[in-house]
């Protein structure tokens, strides 16, 4: 497998799909390609349709779109184990992962994911309720199934995965939140596959003005 | 199985995920509610943590997001064969599906669904890319598939209920396709589900302004 990616600091749907193969340990290859640069283009122009990251080349399977990528790993790699297990359980998995994937514009929008940044941003009221509403599915989640690991269904799953780059921008962006959610932000924080990704993140230069939000901390 | 939709005339989601149930003639409640009347929000607010529709109520369990309500019934009333059997053809159907899902946002907001209209709308750079690039996977599923049934992938799939609401915009909006296309247009519109649909959506009298785009015919 090759998972093609863009810059750690920035790209959150690669992040997204990178979490699913690093948790588990697959043999991949990464593919790092810099956002918004003519050799991003020209490396995804005659593999993907959209021209987007992540991109998942498995043989002469070419699959886009971060949620589809999760899908066939799960059932080609992780026997489905990546979803929760109960059929119930996983519906509501996929809804909210759903959810994260077409929806929070304003959230997505006025906070972009910026790992090396600590900033100050002045949120609309749409943001704040996007913010509201996550902290909401949290709490929800984590009461439910937090004598469990602490994820968001118990166990690890794409969904934790799918809310991981919510979690990098409330920690650049200041946001406070609960208890409940701020432990749940310190779990994802601390662990491993986050802290290499984030280290790598941190060594990257390059600046995408478009994610570039905020003003620095006084 | 109870499935919340909203106005036929106007509800793109709600289209997807009913044409799946009703495809497969499985035994569900349709409960039909006006969208943006406080009745709407009323009878969602106690169910739903986004007030949307469709939503899918299956026993104690709650499904938002189309996308996953389509996953769960296929999952637990059609033992998988709304996708593609094959792996690798079910990886790209559902990322067009998530494609379809999250993106082509400039087509979904220049030219909302409006199934009783037939109106002359000036379309943006963007929303005319989004047509090319949708009327190129259907040419390119189509040439690939189309010694089948005629679906985008032989067999009717999710895929195919993903751009049925596309198929309806194009009818209103007088939207000209090359004939592979054109054919798949046709055969999308003649089926009696959505014929069903369609016959429904013209009895209604509603106005929803914000999916009212276009100037008349001459």
């Amino acid at each position: 497998m090759k998972l093609y990616i863009g810059n750690k600091n920035y790209s959150t749907w690669s992040l997204r799909a990178w979490l699913l193969v690093e948790k588990y340990k697959l043999n991949f290859e990464e593919v790092a390609l810099k956002l918004e640069t003519p050799a991003f283009y020209q490396a995804l122009s005659e593999l993907s349709p959209t021209q987007k990251v992540p991109l998942l080349v498995d043989g002469d399977l070419v699959v886009w779109e971060s949620l589809a990528i999760c899908e066939y790993i799960n059932e080609a790699y992780l026997c489905g184990q990546a979803w929760p297990c109960c059929p119930k359980l996983r519906a509501r998995a996929r809804a909210l992962s759903a959810q994260m994937h077409s929806g929070f514009l304003a959230l997505r929008a006025e906070m972009p994911m910026n790992i090396r940044a600590q900033r100050r941003v002045e949120l609309s009221p749409a943001a704040q309720k996007d913010i509201a509403r996550i902290a909401q599915i949290w709490r929800q989640q984590l009461t439910e199934f937090g004598a469990q690991e602490g994820w968001l269904f118990g166990n690890w799953s794409i969904v934790d995965a799918m809310f991981a780059p919510v979690v990098m921008r409330f920690i650049s962006y200041g946001i406070e939140l609960g208890p409940l959610e701020k432990a749940y932000m310190e779990k994802v924080f601390a662990c491993p596959a986050i802290q290499k990704w984030r280290a790598e993140a941190l060594l990257e230069t390059d600046i995408v003005e478009s994610d570039e939000a905020g003003v620095p901390y006084p």
